[in-house]
């Protein structure tokens, strides 16, 4: 393999100094790109582009040809695990991912276990190798899964929710049950986040997209505790040094407890001030974040305007700041192309010049 | 009108010593009784049973027969301060509120007026009126609106939103238009609940369900700034003296600035630590909440643990310690009724004990 002809994604992680803020954004491979829409027409289906190493190497490349980016993220979906378990995902039309087995019943709960990373979900790690072998030493690539807790709650919702009812009323009632699934994940999570590192992954995201939806108190007990369990199994196994990312949307008032779990970044959201964020958590990890998705709808100078407001309020550049420029959550599929364009422009030649000023 | 004969709330805002922590909930007339479905039934749709001031009362009341609940809140909507500006509100089956006429258009904006509140809103005070005489002094009655922000939402999104792009486009893009709505609603929110309060409501609470969406800066111009318009004006007219309480949902992070606002006591949802609310807001405001509504999906005895932890977390109730118990967010339909009345039986019974003990 090449060494990396750029690694400020990494350093900025590592929270040494580069010449200026990387960025990628979350989703950056998807709707709002023509040339996704038609490999995902190709593929015929989104589990079909998914399985293919071919065709998620191909998306996962596209937007690195448009943009300047400083990073490539793994072209998968965040439910492979469950899947794998057997649940039985399916995508309807306008509808999002589905469930056919939901998990409800204690029977199906105690026979839940832990799918091997080598079988079923070889497909992942096949497109992990694809994918790095077509970056050439780019960029860094990163891995990523679902957080033990997010991918519970799809497995016992059976799909997206408003409410969470079926899994808080488990929660509430059957505490017992909802941490024998999280045990499971746990494990499951960290044996795919191992077996994406092996295979080339050079930093692992995890997302914890319905953490916030959690009570404080139930929060640290039913999802940060599995998450800690994740981290440590990397740091114990093949994913030792390679940096981790912890976001989890609406966790604004848990980032110290974040980063406290030992990942190397805390992922923010677009409700926290930057700078805030920063005096929480120190000098302890980088953060990554946190323009709302939605000032991308707006002209191309606005854009530039937004982006350069969210440089300044992470305060000074110094040595070792760590920030890593991201949206607070997935791009839109209604982003126009152009507007990314000029964000990633605004954050490379704004944070170069607050650097030549400091 | 008769005195109060039991005004803990009102003494518990006012952050005065009471002899256990006062219980209200939000939505608590609503579909998780089957009374209010019969009523609702009989009304024939949600509309008319909001337009009619006897069917309001009966709904507003039925909640107090069945549980020792400590105020009383005025059934109504939250949207109709846009329908009375002429925006065209439908409810459709399972789909929930929509606009015929959402705020799109430049002129639209231009022509938007407040509408007087002794006019098309008068089913409104109608109702506050009919509900005082109805509750005979037993509980005070909250009068209430959702925030300037939040109408907004409605009005410009048309419905409910997952990604609020719509009125999100306009804000980065057009934000002389949407200060221009915020202003018009926040006359309007103002005139509304100074109505309330001249027609008898004892308190009032302003429902910012959509403040939370908003990225950290945008929150503060957009959302908290026409609140305290909103606050200001209750000041200087008939609400002055009647006791406010701000909700943002998902505002956690902006518990001190709410709580700036001159508001008596702040909502905070489930996600907040109770004890580090009142840490962070000091003895500056009243704290409201905060359990999760699906706690209530636990059994009985369950419900009862968790009502005490809420309580053990907000600390020793020493005189003015200003707690109001609440949900973190409006019951939901699927609640069981009598984990209500284990709800409000443990808040009482242990609040009590906590004073006893302190």
């Amino acid at each position: 393999m090449k060494p990396l002809a750029n690694d400020t994604f990494l350093r900025a992680l590592r929270r040494e100094p580069t010449p200026y803020t990387p960025i990628w954004l979350m989703r950056q491979a998807g709707r709002y790109l023509p040339e996704y829409k038609a490999t995902r027409s190709r593929a015929g289906s989104f589990m079909a582009l998914c399985t293919s190493p071919e065709l998620a190497c191909e998306v996962t490349l596209q937007p690195l040809e448009r943009f300047p980016l400083d990073a490539a993220i793994l072209f998968s979906d965040i439910l492979t695990i469950p899947d794998a378990m057997g649940l039985g995902l399916r995508f309807t039309e306008g509808e999002g991912p589905r469930f056919e087995r939901p998990l409800r019943d204690e029977a199906d709960i105690a026979k839940l276990a832990a799918p091997d990373p080598g079988g079923e979900l070889r497909y992942v790690t096949d497109a992990v190798r694809t994918i790095r072998r077509a970056l050439d030493g780019r960029v860094p690539l990163i891995g990523f899964s679902g957080s033990p807790w997010t991918l519970a709650c799809y497995m016992v919702e059976g799909g997206g929710s408003s409410d969470f009812r079926q899994i808080k009323t488990m929660l509430y009632r059957r505490p017992d049950l909802l941490e024998r699934i999280l045990a499971v994940n746990a494990e499951a999570v960290a044996a795919y986040l191992n077996a994406q590192v092996e295979a080339g992954a050079q930093a692992i995201m995890i997302f914890d997209s319905w953490g916030g939806v959690l009570a404080d108190g139930a929060f640290q007990r039913f999802s940060l505790a599995y998450t800690r369990r994740v981290l440590e199994a990397l740091r114990t196994q093949a994913g030792d040094g390679v940096p981790t990312i912890v976001f989890t949307k609406g966790g604004g008032l848990w980032l110290e407890q974040i980063a406290d779990t030992g990942c190397d970044a805390v992922g923010i959201d677009w409700t926290v001030d930057p700078g805030q964020a920063r005096a929480r958590i120190g000098a302890r990890c980088a953060i990554q974040g946190n323009l709302d998705p939605m000032a991308l709808m707006a002209e191309p100078e606005q854009v530039g305007a937004e982006a350069r407001r969210v440089l300044d309020r992470f305060g000074a550049p110094g040595e070792g700041s760590g920030h890593v420029f991201n949206l607070g959550h997935g791009i839109s599929q209604f982003t126009p192309p152009e507007n990314v364009s000029a964000l990633v422009e605004a954050v490379h030649r704004y944070s170069r010049e607050l650097r030549s000023r400091a």
